[in-house]
């Protein structure tokens, strides 16, 4: 039984791996922390995982000196990394749920992020914890930044094409949709159910979203070196994404010669499954860490849409940080997740 | 008082219809059909709308011979033009609801509903039902193909670039969300409460949707030769349709050029709003006949990225219809729907 | 045309007033306030109501001086008093659609919104707003305390078996549900789409919220002296409200005899129906002022159960405001209604 | 590993069973029929559970020959029965979560379900699967009656008050409100999400719904004799059952004294808790095989409202299916549902 803790465990993210790690019998939770719930005990503020009927909440300051392997981070941007630091000083593993180590460089985090680094020092032993891709460096990590939701749901289905020098240089348009978790637990105006509920709403539209910056990244490393076009979508359910992506085709390549192309990439991967003769939906993908990816190849125009279906808590968040987790302690990839 | 009647009351389309007519003091709703509820009161079918206390609906055969001076159809395709057909013979106006009079040529309906256009002599007389750009023909007309709801929530933002000449010749994407009375009253498992509740899905995506041909022919009308990638997607509400669209720039211009060119476009119209310092969405359109348009130009991309917002049962059908037959019978094109 | 105001325009019932009157055509909105945002456009707020493209919202103190023949407060308790005060110094009309009217004894005021009223002497000439059983009362009023939504669902169907005192002297069980508008705009935990969607959260149980007192002080006043156990519940919709009732009948009756007397009672009454054949249900009276009454008397009890349905915006609030506003102004009393 | 069948696997509750075994470590699936589906495989009808690669649906009667130690069976009332029939006279043991081992008597299931039961035979032998009150008998049943939804909700709060003689002999008030997937897969006007969405509807209300049968049966066995008055609603959303219970109280008890009643009941059970400082929601058992009970005693009336939360599928169908089959194979009860 391996320990590991979390940091901000009382939104979302944090709550999402309190619920999956209690179905994962190789590790324990050894605390759980909320600055401002610090003394409430977990299965109180969280009525639906009375399994945590023995474990308090505590603020991270006490909870530095527990001894654990490994420590999920969920804080804001420029948080998380403050807490990592100091457990990665202890010489415990880090698994980053925010945004601070998904960036190689620190001027493109100052770029996207509009803030200082706090610690640039450690970004170049940050591993990019898109596990498909990076599966070998993760094992060895002592810092994941896990991926965010958008860049999971676009680059699982994207990355096999430029890969594979099939994406021509023109704009790749992503019309992404999402439930509304993504937009964390903070109530809000944008949050509240009577703005969201028969609703459908664009927002941080074009090239401004911090996630363009993350994908283009990924996709550079992957020889490709066109720009994102970028509309993200709040849609009215809780927990979903689904990116359309549109690119134009470098060549000529029949509908089956493009699914190879994603069988190759994905045939044995247990969380990534390729819909031939059906197109991906959210509900699909919903509580679990799969990813569901759909290719449609129209008639008359040398074009392409992908469609990926994920969870954003699951596949784009904490499932996914549980995978990563599962690589980096050496358990089966799968553990807790099936 | 002019007289006016529905065939076809008991549909989504027809429903909405009785509820604006309601508010029309112009107009005086003479017979509205339902082949399989004949006989039963419109109050006691649609309780919301007990100032309907004194009709009852009939079958279409015993409304052919009513007084009456105009006549919606709300039927499927190949069904609304068989009654349009005798009421036309009777010297009554129509306008369709269905898709029976949308496109000019019969080889065109042929190709796009896979089906022989039973009266093929009436396309040519027939006039395409968006009103801001067609309102002289309809004012005259004796049969109106109201427009279907995809296209009346494209066309509407990207006429005024065609026109322009501003539209690159390259592939245009519309990414289309739409609310599931879309999908029609018909019970299934596509529309089961359970399958579209927290889920969203794509479908007839590419070039495969009906309405890719209505879109197409129109943007054929304005210069416009390009071909249209299309996605549409159901979405968990009831009524609101969001389309974003996806262009290549041809030449340069700015922001405010590109606003100009709506702006220009529908500085006089009372139903089209051009929204500059936010993102159209579904809700602000919801149970009226506005069209909201909202525009980005990306940085670092030659692409302009358009939303509409329209309601698929208000501007994409009911609202639309009353605005043109307000056109064809003389009254003020804002009566009883503002 | 009459001039009207608005003090508090920027809440949902605010919003739902400017949408009303915008169709009313007998009256002006002569100002419009917010005390947030002042100097903004009512259609910049609120894109959907462009009508309203030359008012700017102001601030109360900037709306005293303007000459207006009634004014509708729409502020929390103990706020909406202060103003209606002053303009009511000003000979003024008010329609309060807060709570600081609905008790007729500033005792029982205290007692249930546990504060002092701040113009007791205010009480005794005020109006309790429940047209069909007020309606002469409101003709003359100066001021007129708006019911509540609970209380209006409640009342409705109740008031008739009370009156005819077929109501037996026990606890009268009100299960109601209420959307996500009656909490109001301000954005918390309880109101955050993900807490309320996919939920049904019961509040405030027993005997402890305020429309508690409400009813049973109009119960008192048709002779009903027994109390209410009020179970109020959240559900995940945005406008709606649907009140059981369940009440032990005193003597025997049939159930045509139970449905003569809520018969009786609305024979006339354009805003109340009586479904005989269907139960009624939140959808029927959505965006109306309608209140849907049904019954079903159980079999082998002496209980009988009563459905309502309201929106809780519309009777519920400010469709019942307006109502009021035509007995008041001399209009009829459906018009901008039906 | 021991070999199970599932009878029914499209319907919702057979999509629940396969998804709860799937991560159960003590049984395989032997074999998933469906009459309309033989053939499809079970990951291709369900893409969510991948897991089950190698399962293709079968017929009920190609499954018949099969060696498994138990069978679900999943189908309509009269329908369960006679494939339970079958598979019992094999010597395989049958959890039915159907309705047609609910009652102990013929005439009782004729009435509720105004047919004749098939085999009455069987029903002397069959034992009522509420787990936490029949749970010996469980252990040694042949064939279980997996109880209703809303008879689980209403009987795990209420039971412990009957047993302790605590109830009034006046009717008990049951106002249950029940998300979607309640009412089965099959499409209908009543299901289509334009019906359910924004809307929340009364049902089969009074003492009609086949569900007060099967409550007052049990009720009896607890020295209950009082009638239920039982009014079920409609919520738009998919899973999740509330059931808000009124009765009156016999004596004198305070608050501590009614939680005691179930705190003592409860105690033990690790899929039933007994909130005390906040109520139940629906949310709080969704994908769980928990029941959430709450309890509130108004002041000034000798009344109790018992509130209860469970996952109509959950608690209510398939988890509480696979906590009697854990209790029948000899696992831990808890086995693959925490």
């Amino acid at each position: 039984m391996k320990r590991i803790g979390i940091i901000g465990a009382a939104g979302y993210t944090g709550e999402e791996l309190l619920k999956i790690l209690s179905k994962h019998n190789g590790v324990q939770v050894a605390f759980a922390t909320s600055e401002r719930r610090g003394g409430v005990g977990v299965a109180q503020l969280f009525p639906h995982l009375p399994m945590y009927n023995d474990l308090k909440l505590c603020t991270a300051d006490e909870a530095l000196g527990r001894d654990v392997e490994l420590v999920f981070t969920c804080l804001h941007a420029g948080e998380s990394v403050k807490w990592a630091k100091k457990f990665l000083d202890r010489g415990v593993r880090v698994i980053d749920l925010g945004s601070d180590f998904r960036f190689k460089t620190p001027a493109a985090y100052d770029e996207w992020y509009n803030m200082r680094h706090p610690h640039p020092e450690l970004l170049c032993d940050a591993v990019y914890g898109l596990t498909e891709w990076y599966r070998d460096d993760v094992r060895e990590a002592k810092v994941v930044g896990n991926p965010g939701c958008y860049p999971t749901s676009v680059l699982l289905p994207l990355l096999p094409f430029l890969r594979a020098g099939l994406v021509a240089d023109a704009p790749i348009i992503v019309d992404a949709k999402s439930g509304v978790s993504g937009a964390g637990k903070k109530p809000g105006e944008t949050t509240h159910f009577v703005s969201v509920n028969e609703n459908l709403s664009p927002y941080k539209v074009g090239r401004v979203h911090r996630h363009v910056g993350e994908m283009e990244k990924e996709m550079r490393a992957f020889g490709g070196g066109m720009n994102i076009v970028f509309s993200p979508h709040l849609t009215p359910l809780t927990r979903g994404m689904l990116s359309t992506i549109y690119f134009q085709l470098a060549g000529q390549k029949s509908r089956d010669e493009l699914f190879a192309v994603v069988d190759d990439a994905y045939a044995n991967e247990p969380f990534v499954h390729i819909l031939r003769d059906r197109l991906p939906n959210m509900k699909m993908a919903q509580n679990s860490n799969f990813c569901f990816i759909g290719l449609v190849k129209p008639a008359g125009v040398n074009q392409v849409i992908l469609f990926s279906a994920i969870d954003n808590l699951g596949k784009g968040a904490s499932a996914q940080a549980v995978q990563n987790m599962n690589c980096m302690l050496g358990f089966e990839e799968t553990k807790g997740l099936l």
